[in-house]
């Protein structure tokens, strides 16, 4: 088990990205703000795309400049084509996430092509990334890498040979994703194992949604096999408006109820972050349901029994 | 890993034992007869405690008696005292579960008496158990055998201690119920190694409750340590009025999905245990919020994901 691990919070892009409501980028700073003083120190800021098509990620370029004042923190953006990298430079994202899905069914609804173009075009992506004259770090997503809502499980193999090209495109590091929140921790340890087996070099991460409540055992079979990188939302909220049925990221307070429960250290305040969820609800316009937020409401006596040391 | 496993419901005694509506008999043998019909081989049918303190078990011995047409399936009745055994007797009760508590605090809140005291009280109703003309099969719970709500966490010494006590008294089966539902499975293991070193020759149970979602990554830990004996309840209900901030059980469905979904088999047809659950919401009139349920209802692509194979 590592001793440590790196949570990337994404409740401003994964998490925001399906909202009924457009949160303004002001109620996103105050989030961004509220994450930074809780301990959070990677920080998944917005998605390079459409703006037509995803409005909610419209202000990603804006985020960035306001971001660039904030010290000690490391923001990321998800780019899926050349466009989003043009904008991701303009922006001067200091880290990009190459994202891809792994099945075609996704790929085609989620990306608008199949796998195979998607990734070719990715690849155009990180060179041009990598050209910029202050390049980006490269780090990588591949979504529906254990089960996809349209072909159902993914072959290891699979994730294996797209995790392979966006190595050799400059990623470093690569987060497996559980898009529609249904893998089982067979399927997580096999997908880690097969890629460990390949890529050792590449430092590999989970990105889970808990549709089943089996993100934390998910979890902890990782955390087992020494996985030290972990994406999460505040809240619980998020999703893919392409993976029908699919429920929120696991929520960032439940994984480090898990990890701080267990020895793992993040360097999170997982009560400040609790603190952050009033504000959370009031720009969404609904509440939350991570079970550690629940179990604070009904729970006078939690902090007594040492669940959620920071 | 076991191949497979023994999911004892609770939704009858665990699961009613705490809802402000009392169901009638009539109600809770439609239950038992889904239960059963969904492939359920070990059933709780209810606790032998005082009907003026717990008026939702005041029918446990009515269910026995009814419970005895049913073939195939082995109904346990919980017990704390030597008043209880002689009423699970009366009853016919095939099986038994003595229960206490790890701690202090818990044993004072919810048995009225201290721990020594009331294990005391327990090997006296396992006398009058097994001098029965037909002695019932003798099992046993530990209640807060990782966490008190009162007293913190519970030392494993303490949990291995109390089970020898319970061992000698007859119970060949031992479950460690995580009360509060707020262990780590770092303590679940270490309650399990620390139980299996000293009585190697009883077979170790996990009661689960998911406060903090982390239940299924504690059952998976268990899992993995050759556990092959599980508590749930349908829908996630149920609790204990002297866990404060504790919510319900397990669910089953939510169980099952990790189970199937890792190749561990039950004999369980989780569709059908599924079907129950309205009605269980028309008993108790509210609904359930099991992950499995509320995926379901959001996701008709569920079926074919193969989240929940029988």
């Amino acid at each position: 088990m590592p001793a440590s691990v790196t949570v990337t919070e994404v409740v401003l892009r994964d998490g925001l990205q399906d909202e009924p409501v457009t949160v303004a980028t002001d109620g996103k700073l105050r989030i961004l703000d509220g994450l930074i003083g809780a301990g959070l120190r990677s920080i998944e800021l917005g998605a390079f795309v459409r703006p037509d098509r995803v409005p909610q990620m419209a202000d990603t370029g804006q985020l960035f400049e306001a971001a660039r004042g904030r010290a000690g923190v490391t923001c990321s953006g998800l780019v899926m084509n050349r466009a989003g990298a043009e904008r991701a430079i303009a922006a001067g994202a200091p880290e990009v996430r190459l994202v891809v899905s792994a099945s075609e069914g996704h790929s085609r609804a989620n990306a608008g092509r199949g796998v195979e173009e998607a990734l070719a075009e990715l690849e155009r992506a990180a060179a041009v990334l990598s050209a910029a004259p202050r390049p980006p770090v490269l780090s990588a997503g591949i979504a529906t890498a254990f089960v996809c809502p349209y072909d159902g499980p993914t072959p290891p193999d699979r994730v294996v040979a797209i995790a392979a090209r966006l190595a050799a495109a400059g990623a470093g590091r690569i987060s497996l994703a559980d898009t529609l929140g249904a893998a089982t921790p067979v399927q997580v340890r096999a997908g880690i194992m097969a890629l460990r087996q390949v890529l050792p070099e590449v430092r590999i991460g989970l990105h889970l949604h808990d549709t089943y409540g089996m993100a934390l055992a998910c979890a902890w079979e990782a955390l087992r096999l020494g996985v030290d990188w972990f994406d999460a939302s505040l809240g619980g909220i998020g999703g893919c408006p392409f993976a029908p049925g699919a429920a929120g990221n696991v929520a960032t307070e439940d994984l480090l109820g898990l990890l701080h429960g267990t020895g793992v250290a993040t360097g999170v305040d997982a009560g400040r972050l609790l603190g952050l969820i009033p504000l959370l609800s009031g720009l969404t316009g609904h509440s939350v349901t991570s079970r550690q937020w629940l179990a604070r409401s009904v729970a006078p006596s939690r902090d007594t029994i040492g669940s959620l040391p920071s």
